[in-house]
């Protein structure tokens, strides 16, 4: 299983935004929408063997928001009708511990630090995603089909984040010399899964 | 100058589509508004370098929207946004030689055969992408930074325009194991572009 999660700093916690002006109105909701696309589209079907965590900074309590291939449903590739299940999840009352919203889409309170900690107590060591990181060629971390990966949005890190990231022993990397946006990296970082490139190839599975 | 070419076979060719519903009301203009977004976008930018040329076939006569980098202006990379620009480059008169809309946006009648024409008068051989092509490190057309990529969008490619663009003496090539939507396929040939894995590497240029 893939994992990529991904930080919306400013995404908002509640439900309260228009599907008419999604940047405007949720702090850059679309961006994460994107993301969503990138990591589970692909043609004729949605990939089975991703995860991504959605971390949304936009209110307080934080709150993580976790899409699942292997059972997503009514995920179609644009980003409105995705921005309406996030809508949905947000719709929900979220706790510490995950609720279901739709078929395969979770949500829970709590941010980047609970995220972290659920890896650390599964022994595993993210990949984070940086322009100036190391080319994911030398990378010595597990960039197999079970890695994890973290990304940024368009405000990066704060340093506070940062420092957590990497007091959770990741290893921060790269993947070529343009500054990408979040969703391009994962359509990279999958393609480089697809084919080998960066270990064990895994097996596309899609699932509807 | 990096060129994509898409083709959109119920694309819309008239302003009379919905924002708020752009999959369901304009023949699925959002599979082009992803393939602007994976062509121009990068981290605080947009590539100079790269042209995208969308051709309309959902109404008579087809229309071609071309979209050049170098004097691109107002892309945001949200669908919806990007919509708007191609719904006010469907509102002006196209006539067979190109209008300009908004900076950087231009229109004009005719559709892929004027497109392949265009191409054949400058000596050019496109790469035709499809799963089942040669992979790209062993294509013998030129992929270095003036290439030139034409892409289906869900509905692939009738047997006339294969016909087409093979008769234009395009080489079919394939990116990967995994069949992708041409949005990813073109962050993809962007990525191997920038990196030189095609060839030349050539300069990322965002200018704004």
């Amino acid at each position: 299983m893939r994992t990529f999660i991904v930080v919306g700093h400013k995404a908002t916690t509640t439900p309260d935004f228009s599907l008419e002006d999604i940047p405007g109105t949720s702090g850059r909701l679309d961006i994460l929408c994107r993301c969503i696309n990138a990591a589970f589209v692909i043609s004729h079907g949605i990939r089975h063997d991703v995860r991504i965590l959605l971390v949304l900074c936009g209110g307080e309590p934080h709150k993580t928001v976790c899409l699942r291939g292997e059972d997503l449903r009514h995920l179609n590739p644009d980003e409105r009708t995705t921005a309406a299940l996030l809508k949905k999840a947000l719709a929900i009352v979220a706790w510490p511990e995950w609720s279901m919203s739709t078929s395969g889409i979770f949500v829970r309170t709590g941010g980047l630090g609970e995220v972290l900690s659920d890896l650390k107590a599964k022994g595993i060591k993210p990949a984070y995603l940086r322009e100036d990181g190391m080319d994911v060629h030398e990378a010595d971390c597990n960039l197999s089909g079970d890695a994890v990966f973290i990304l940024g949005d368009h405000l990066g890190m704060t340093p506070e984040e940062e420092t957590q990231i990497l007091q959770a022993g990741a290893e921060v990397i790269s993947i070529g010399p343009a500054c990408l946006h979040a969703d391009h990296c994962i359509v990279l970082v999958n393609w480089m899964l697809d084919t080998g490139m960066l270990g064990d190839q895994t097996i596309i599975r899609p699932i509807s």
